[in-house]
C-alpha cells in the first residue's frame, strides 16, 4: 500500500474503493508534479519559443490536476456532481497536454515522459468517471 | 482598473475583453480566500460538528476557484474546451457551497458572505462560458 | 470593506486587526495572479528566451503567494512560527520578483505592474511579521 | 527511477543531484495530499470538536509542502534564496504538524500515518537544506 492509500484505509468512513482511489490521486498529485517539471524544462530548451503552447498547457494542466487530487482525496459527504465535472476537466486537461507533448516527444525526452504520464491521468480520470454513482 | 485587468491590458496579445475577464478573475481569486475563511471559521464554531459537509465543500471550492482562476487569466493560445470543462467544474464548485453556506447563513454571518460572494462567482463562470468562442 | 474583511469580521474568534489582515490577504491573493499573468504575457513576448529568469520568479512568487494567503486569513489556533517562516519566504519570492521585473519594466509595461505589485507585498508581508506576537 | 526522476533527468541543465531531489519533491507532493486526507479524516471523526488544531494544521501544511514541491522541482536559473527560506517554513509546517498529530496517533490510525510522513518530510527539507549552495 502507498501512504495514500494507508490515509485513505484509516478515512473514519472508508471508500469502497480505496486502493484504487489511492492509485489515482497518487498518479493525480505527481502529474501536477510532471507538469509543473516539463513546463520549467521546456523554458530551459533553446527553442523556447517553439514551445509556448506546450508550457501553457503543462501550466494550466498543473493547477487543474493539483485541485483535481485534492477534490477526490476528501471522503467526507462527497458530492459527485463536482467531482463528475472536475474530472471531466481534468481529463480534458490531461489529454491536451499529452497530444501537445507527444508532438516533440521526438525531440525533448520530457515531453515524452509527461506525454505518458498524462495519458495515464487520463485512463485514471476515466475509470474514477466510470466508478461515480450515477446522477 | 484593478491590476488584473491592468496585467491583462498589458499582455502582447490582449483579450478582446480584458475589463470583464480581469473581474472575473478577480472574483474567483476572492472566492478561493473566501471559502478558505468559512471553512476555517465553520471549524472554529462550537457547532463544529454539524458544519461538516459546509467546510467540505468550502474546501473543494477554495481548490477549484483557485485553478480556475489561473487558467482564465492566461492569454496565451488558450484552448476553449478546457476552459469551457473547468469553468464548468468551478460553477459547480460555487453553487453547491452557495447553497449549503446558505442553510445556516442566519446563524453564521460568515456563511451568508461565502454564500453571495459563491453565488456572484455562478454568475461570473455563467457569463464567461457565454463569452467563450462556441466549438 | 472588502469581502475578506467582512468575512474575517465573522470569525467566531475574530482577530485584533482584521481589516489590516483582510487587506493584506486580498493582496497577497491579488499577486499570486498578477505573477501567474505576468509569467503568461512573457511566454507571449517574441523575446521569450531572454525572460527565462522573470517567468521562473513569476512562477515560484505565484505559488508561494497562493499558499501565504490561505494560510494568514486562517484565524482558527494559528501558530505564529509558522506564519513567521512563510512570512520570510513570501517576502523574498517577492523581493525576487519585483527586482527581476523591475530590470525590463521600460520594456514591458506587464513587468512594471508585476514589480510594483510585488513591492507593495514585500510591504504586507513586513506589516505582517512586525504585528506577529514575538516568540 | 520514478517518474519525476525522470522528468528531472530530462531537464535541459540537469540538477547534479536529480535523483535525490525528484525523490525529495515526491515526498512533498505526497505530504500536500497526506495532510489534506488527514483534514478530512479529521472533520469525519465523531470528536471532530477536539481535532481542530489538527485540521488546521494539516491544511496549512497540504498548503506549504505543495507550492514547496513546485518550488524545489523547477531547475531553471534557480535563486537558492528563495529555496532556503521556502525550505525553512515547509520545514516548520511539517514539524509542528507531525507533532500535533502524534498526540492522537494512538486513537487515530490517520495521524499516526500523518505524523510519520511529515517526519520524513522535515527530514526532506534538512537534506535539501544541506545540499543548498551557501550564501
Amino acid at each position: 500500500m502507498n501512504v495514500l492509500q494507508e490515509m485513505l484505509a484509516a478515512h473514519p468512513q472508508p471508500a469502497a474503493n480505496n486502493e484504487g482511489l489511492g492509485e489515482a490521486a497518487r498518479h493525480l498529485a505527481a502529474c501536477s508534479q510532471v507538469c509543473t517539471s516539463c513546463a520549467d524544462a521546456c523554458l530551459a530548451e533553446p527553442m523556447v519559443a517553439d514551445l509556448r503552447h506546450c508550457i501553457r498547457l503543462n501550466l494550466d494542466c498543473a493547477d487543474v490536476c493539483a485541485a483535481t487530487s485534492h477534490v477526490v482525496v476528501r471522503q467526507t459527504q462527497t458530492d459527485p456532481t463536482l467531482v463528475q465535472a472536475l474530472l471531466n476537466a481534468c481529463l480534458t486537461a490531461c489529454r491536451l497536454c499529452a497530444d501537445e507533448c507527444s508532438r516533440h516527444a521526438n525531440m525533448h525526452e520530457h515531453c515524452r515522459v509527461c506525454a505518458d504520464h498524462c495519458r495515464r491521468c487520463v485512463e485514471v480520470c476515466e475509470a474514477l468517471l466510470e466508478a461515480l454513482p450515477s446522477g
